[in-house]
């Protein structure tokens, strides 16, 4: 499998989480974002939306949108399961993945705060609070259904899933506009423990080849 | 079951779509965006996340997140299904589906076209200028993705599945902002196809026991 994408990409760095906890193998490829290297000919042929990441399976598909691409490779290469197995379980991973997914980091991506800065014409600090509030508002939500539900290792239940994808990746982005994370002591232990696995460390984007921290 | 959710919500609406085209009976309890209902005690002890929609299921549990919910629906009631056999299938969907769900709508629900108005400061063409923007751009990369699947009568396949549960109220969405949709021809012959089943006809907003329009 080939994974185009960009080591600082959220979305980019859940899919290699995946990736490294079922220990498969893949082509890393790099895709440039801030050099726009997404809309151009080549990587638009790939994914017509231009947005990382796209992986190319062992068929030639290529597949796009990185909650669609883990519950590909989980229903494709089961072992170390993503996902629980009961309807209800999934269900659930499914709420806490897509309440990050859909209501936290679009509002925090490249082409977003481009927009912010270039169309509204807001300054550097204005764009800051408005990143570091849809975060820290995002992240007490999670904390709070967190709250409503059995306390696990990870968060939710006792091995990684989907939610920890999604989650790690979202907390790393948050620490560079330094998100004030008090309060959140289920997700922040859940994030602890995500990152004493060696899958989430070499998932981390200061260990991908295209790195430039 | 009972599904609290709001007449002009995206997110509601498409779990409606799902419950009529399967054809399970409802409670519908209202709860008021505008007026803030989602934030009350009342709502909040049933969802955390003060989102709405929240399916309260016949055992009692609260679901949370619309393209969880469907998924849910379709995994315990599968009848009319929603989703594809295959995992190639079920991955396209989920991409198209969250094409919509985190790339378009976040960028336009009811908080953050308030943080543009009361933080930023923006008025009200620029709001209008925003949100036709990602929606117009949104739906653009969409129509992209479509073009390169076999055509079918809805936007996968010959049967509505949840790209078409989250396609059409993010059109009805759109409308009300007057976005430009020329174009589109792919997706809004799914629309249309969509438009022509009672199950949409009853889930859209103006069919609502709470509609104001």
């Amino acid at each position: 499998m080939k994974l185009h994408n960009y080591f600082r990409s959220s979305a980019s760095f859940r899919v290699r989480i995946a990736l490294e906890l079922k220990g498969l193998p893949y082509e890393y490829v790099p895709v440039h974002l801030v050099k726009g290297e997404h809309k151009q000919e080549g990587y638009a042929a790939l994914s017509p939306s231009m947005l990382v990441p796209t992986l190319v399976t062992d068929a030639g598909e290529h597949l796009g949108q990185s909650m669609a691409i883990i519950e590909w490779l989980d229903e494709t290469h089961p072992q170390q399961p993503l996902m629980p197995r009961d309807p209800l379980g999934r269900a659930r991973v499914r709420a806490l993945s897509q309440l990050i997914a859909c209501e936290i980091h679009p509002l925090n991506n490249l082409r977003v705060l481009k927009y912010l800065t270039q169309e509204l014409k807001v300054d550097e600090e204005t764009k800051a609070t408005w990143y570091r509030h849809w975060v820290r508002e995002g992240l007490l939500a999670f904390e709070r259904e967190l709250a409503q539900l059995p306390r696990g290792k990870y968060a939710y239940g006792d091995t990684p899933t989907l939610v920890d994808c999604c989650l790690v990746p979202q907390i790393f982005n948050g620490k560079r506009f330094n998100t004030d994370y008090s309060g959140l002591d289920r997700t922040m232990a859940a994030f602890d423990a995500c990152m004493e696995l060696p899958a989430f460390q070499r998932a981390q984007p200061s260990h991908q080849p295209d790195n430039e921290a």
